[in-house]
């Protein structure tokens, strides 16, 4: 039982964009025990899609297709389906009627392009009847189709929330797979790999894959096979020895963020937050801000991107920033001493910087950033030198201040 | 003259890892004007990777295919090749004596499993004859094959010190290709469509896609063929007539981001500006600081993720949030005109909202956000509704701002 993944679209194969759709496809499915055997990117081109369609129908048991279902006249995988299989094209009564509430209540214009949004081919089922979401399935000679849109986001919340079940059912129970993502921070790939070469061969249903999320590293450990208990029992004991040999260099697990985790320890404690920005602009406060229920503890964010406001706002003694400048370690404290009391928070977190592609000097280069982090009974600052583009140093900026201040508020608990 | 691109790898299918390759490939492809019809990647499958290598000499100009070369059990693509197109196996002297040289003088054990990486198909011929470095070229039927390792660094390097040229040499000297992106906010993508339909079949050499960039969509305006002035002078009528249709929902092109082009407004007028963000949490300094040479106008950013220090801080009228809630339009102003005088800006913007998915009530519920800008002469507010998820809302809010700053900024420059 194989299925394939079909991606169409001009931009994916002229490399304007990457395709992110077959693969996160790829790995939900093998996930769960679903082989897919084949991958297509394909041109927006009816007579291609007609003919991948029927060529996947010969070949295997289910095909999920992404792509091409939107309004406009490079959208053509509806009529290219109803082409394949021979199905005429006609007005779903589901998607009229959404259409036509939906169009109605936001004075959308119901123009020609907007109504044929609602043709399917004929025995094709709507897959979400509740909202205008593009997305339909059919089945052909045995063969399971779904046909999602082409937006990444769309592609995942459909896949998750109708497809991934409706698939399992009609492909008939697999074996179940265990997966877990080891969520690492701080350690280079060769580094974690040599920290755990030698439990690997203990484990023969166990297999690590290495996926880098700049600037983390997660380790995808899956097992399967053998019989149940028994292959659940050697997952969860490599998943624990990984975890001791690698240490607090992992931050999380699976759905893990290390601004939720950073935001658990907080609230676990009913510690506040407060911090205060210069090199990373909000980006900081944007993470946590991510987080569902930050306002539990987060709450004052100040990006000072002026030497007058760092003054002004945070209180920082001019003769700081005219002695040492706004990018010292000296600054830093006071940045991060004035936003905690702005905040009137527990503890606190302050960068300063220089994130480039300008404003480097021989004595502080491009990448020279320091982090600050204020508790209830001290400060303490660190000097970096990071490199990369603006928006990568910026990016590393935000995560190791998080991961500063989790390993701050791991060692307060301990006490 | 069309071309394809072949990735083999059950890690590639399986989702363990993202292929890297076929994009890297298509887009140096598209650079050149070389077009490519389609992608595929496939399972490590000696059967599989003989019918994909057939069917591709049958519809293909040209073919790349990467992955499979390299000693261990699972690579099968030499003795596919060979298969595919009849070509018994044979020792390539070339391969042979680089081979025998470098084990030697590494002191690499001769096994079976490494003298096979001397075998080519009768007639290839290996790309780079200089080092051990896998990869080899065949003509197969007027079509050519171009055979690559699966790592991308080696892809990268072998295909652009050597195939690159060779493949241009072959398939003749290539129109140049015209591209620009056109970037709008606002429009629906059928609404963008409709406006410009008809003018479409005026230009024939150049062709238009859509695409969807949340919250944003983008028109990917290509030309190419006939003679090169007339292609270029048929082009920039194109894009000026579309960019007429669709007005100021067009906000920039290629490279522009909303966030610069909002920055290059406010510095053509040295305009400050401070920002006050609550249910944004960050994410509109974050955006605006992604802009190298953003200090020069960007002063001050606030947000206040609690009554107490848009009180304190911003200096809100404990009244107003009392009596209208931090979600008001009252509250939106008095946090916009704060953060403008506490920054001493001459512009400045404020958010308040409820992002979700919690905090929503039946007056305000999830979604419900405030939108103030000041500039020098007055302060105005506006009220919104968004639906979608928690980052989501983030982001159609900052979006929103960032749009009607430049909406505003441009109506000053007007006068």
């Amino acid at each position: 039982m194989k299925g394939e993944i079909i991606a169409i679209g001009n931009e994916l194969v002229s490399g304007r964009v990457q395709d992110k759709n077959t693969f996160f496809l790829a790995q939900r499915l093998s996930r769960y025990g679903l082989e897919i055997s084949s991958i297509r990117i394909i041109q927006d081109n009816e007579q291609a899609i007609v003919e991948c369609l029927k060529n996947a129908c010969n070949r295997s048991t289910f095909v999920i297709v992404t792509g091409g279902l939107g309004p406009t006249e490079d959208d053509l995988t509806v009529r290219a389906a109803s082409k394949a299989f021979g199905l005429p094209l006609k007005r779903d009564p589901v998607s009229w009627k959404i259409l036509k509430d939906y169009t109605e209540s936001h004075n959308i214009p119901l123009y020609d392009n907007v109504k044929k949004m609602a043709n399917l081919p004929e025995g094709a089922r709507k897959l979400d009847p509740k909202t205008p979401r593009a997305g339909f399935s059919l089945e052909f000679n045995g063969c399971f189709f779904y046909f999602l849109p082409g937006v990444p986001e769309e592609v995942r919340e459909l896949f998750d929330r109708v497809v991934l079940e409706e698939l399992l059912n009609k492909c008939g129970s697999r074996p179940r797979v265990l997966t877990r993502i080891i969520k690492v921070f701080g350690l280079r790939e060769s580094e974690i790999e040599n920290r755990i070469l030698d439990i690997l061969p203990n484990f023969d249903t166990v297999s690590v894959s290495y996926l880098p999320c700049f600037p983390e590293h997660h380790l995808h450990v899956t097992a399967k096979g053998k019989e149940e208990k028994e292959a659940e029992k050697e997952f969860l004991e490599f998943v624990s020895l990984v975890s001791e040999r690698l240490g607090d260099f992992v931050y999380g697990y699976d759905e893990d963020s290390l601004e939720s985790v950073v935001g658990d320890l907080l609230r676990s404690e009913n510690f506040t937050l407060s911090i205060a920005e210069s090199c990373t602009g909000g980006l900081i406060g944007h993470r946590i801000t991510n987080v569902p229920g930050s306002s539990d503890y987060f709450k004052l964010g100040v990006v000072v991107y002026s030497n007058e406001v760092k003054e002004s706002v945070l209180g920082v003694d001019r003769e700081l920033l005219v002695r040492f400048g706004a990018v010292s370690e000296q600054v830093a404290r006071a940045m991060c001493e004035g936003v905690k009391k702005l905040g009137e928070t527990h503890y606190s977190v302050a960068t300063t910087g220089i994130a480039g592609p300008t404003g480097g000097t021989p004595d502080k280069p491009v990448g020279t950033v320091y982090i600050a982090i204020s508790g209830p009974d001290t400060t303490f600052v660190r000097k970096y030198l990071f490199s990369g583009s603006r928006t990568e140093i910026k990016t590393m900026t935000s995560q190791v201040a998080l991961d500063t201040l989790r390993r701050t508020l791991l060692k307060m608990a301990e006490k």
